[in-house]
């Protein structure tokens, strides 16, 4: 069998970690070509391009300092030219960027190519919300599968210990990129479950949003605690109620795209932080954007609206997910913070 | 129908704080005689008796200071005396003492009285781990339900928010001690699962020990969600083969005594907290026993202890529980704490 081609696309933070453990094992195994293309936005930095520091010191200076990439992963500021004759191609930009990038390469994909996609965030379309791997799907007509999980990207580029969770709709192609992602310590279970795998990554953000709520009113951990699980329950009935045709596997919010990444997002993450900060500093969202995420948007409180048009397009109660609509409702319609509390006083887990 | 007659045995901190819950309800639901006794271990605090302290000032001097007890809870130091005529027995004593305590009433039960265990841990006897709801259970020959959740009992003192659960052979009787302790910010979940719900309350002790290991060896977010995620598949796969007779729901462990307290008591909990300091400070458990805990026993390395004889008995293989047999190992046959990593790096739910 030919050696497995394989092109990165994208170089932010979370794309260069993951450059770290795939340019080894592109290496290490003959499954794969050892040389990794990686497209790279071309940016200057110092005068100097980003692509050539990356080619010859090895580091993607800007993203992910102080962390040496293999020398066998090349970076590419061509996008066509980095993935021309990929079999394998791992999507890692921002989310609003992605069908641009489909755009650029639909008519240079090599027949049979597989992608998998590392890209957080759901597409906000007129038609409502839509997974991100669908985009690529679409786009490109191809078998896309996902991975996500409890992932804080400086800690993989460290090669601390942890889990991720690869979904996908074949198991071979699962299987295939388990073996190129996969190393001592990043460690991934696959599931043919992918809708699920990717919207658990974009709710985890709405429930993070409580979290920070209950942190900034000083409340404990009982009360977080409370959030996480509430949290989750509507996540399993959401992802039910929108995938009516591929019911979700109870067993996948056990993997570490499930409860996993759902814990540290709410311990650690920015929509928790933002969030908290809301509270204790009585600031609107856009200003706490401008001054905590330099005016990036916060993904939860855009997801709570998204799932509130869901639920409105599908006609569902709102009193079903009062944590969501209760997110919502403080982010866009001014209800006070602690209303958040009575919404999960009522909660039909209880009734 | 008859008022219920209530009896709580035990008035430390959790069951002062649940007292306070019981009590309210007990005076403001038909269904309960409003008395409700407390059985008070006496004690002398400056020259008082504690019970009437409690009797007198409403407040648990010792063990929940600065909340008041409602009036209707009445400290009885006599253990038959304040059980007699009760239809209602809650049990929340240290697990220790609950043979002998229910030897003192067993003669003086009331026909067909019910009892719900708060007590955490297990009964270790010589023909290995027995849950304390079937000690009371034998001992008393009474229909006995469990409540177990993500529950500090300082914050359910507070009337914070938070979630817990009953685990029940009769949903008729889980639903009555529902009735009796759920209040707006305390809300109670009833399964009838209660194998499942009291021994995710002792399993979780070895899981937030590891917690503390990674924590102490200054590991990330990611590496403590693997643990807690890592640690729930070991309760689950142990739960199966501990109960073949009466396997558990997969649904019970998203429950709040599940997932929620696991969680809580890796982030803040004692067994993760004295872990840490075993890694951090390198001293022997029983001296941070006695520095950190007045001399009490850590219950996760006993549990560590007590599961692992389990896994000996039914002849499982130790490799299919790698986290519950290295934290058995670090703290009993001097297995280096960063072997902790290494067993978890092959750990069978990545393979």
């Amino acid at each position: 069998k030919m050696a497995k081609k394989v092109c990165i696309i994208g170089s932010g933070n979370w794309g260069s970690a993951i450059a770290k453990l795939i340019g080894r094992n592109a290496a290490a195994y003959d499954t794969f070509h050892t040389r990794v293309n990686m497209y790279v936005y071309e940016e200057e930095i110092n005068g100097e391009k980003l692509t050539e520091i990356i080619n010859t010191r090895h580091e993607n200076v800007k993203y992910l300092p102080g962390h040496k990439l293999p020398e066998n992963v090349v970076a590419v500021p061509d996008l066509v030219e980095a993935s021309k004759g990929a079999d394998m191609l791992v999507f890692v930009v921002p989310h609003q960027f992605i069908r641009g990038l489909c755009k650029t390469i639909q008519s240079n994909i090599k027949p049979g190519a597989i992608g998998i996609s590392l890209i957080k965030g759901m597409d906000h379309t007129d038609k409502g919300l839509q997974l991100i791997s669908d985009v690529i799907r679409k786009a490109l007509s191809m078998d896309v599968s996902v991975l996500m999980g409890a992932n804080i990207a400086s800690e993989v580029a460290s090669e601390d210990f942890c889990e991720t969770t690869i979904g996908c709709t074949k198991e071979e192609n699962g299987q295939l990129f388990k073996k190129l992602l996969q190393t001592p310590n990043f460690r991934i279970c696959v599931v043919q479950d992918p809708n699920t795998v990717e919207i658990c990554g974009a709710l985890k953000n709405i429930i993070a949003c409580g979290a920070g709520f209950v942190t900034g009113m000083e409340l404990g951990d009982n009360t977080k605690a409370a959030v996480i699980r509430l949290g989750l329950m509507e996540m399993m009935k959401f992802a039910k109620a929108f995938f009516p045709d591929s019911p979700p596997e109870i067993a996948t919010f056990f993997e570490s795209c499930g409860v996993a990444d759902l814990v540290t997002t709410c311990y650690g993450g920015r929509n928790m932080r933002v969030s908290r900060a809301f509270v204790k500093e009585n600031k609107p969202i856009e200003v706490l954007e401008a001054e905590m995420l330099n005016g990036q948007k916060l993904q939860g409180p855009e997801t709570a609206r998204e799932v509130y048009k869901v639920l409105k397009t599908l006609n569902i109660d709102e009193s079903e997910y009062p944590l969501f609509v209760s997110v919502y409702n403080i982010f866009f319609n001014k209800h006070p913070v602690p209303s958040f509390i009575e919404c999960l006083q009522n909660h039909p887990e209880h009734m």
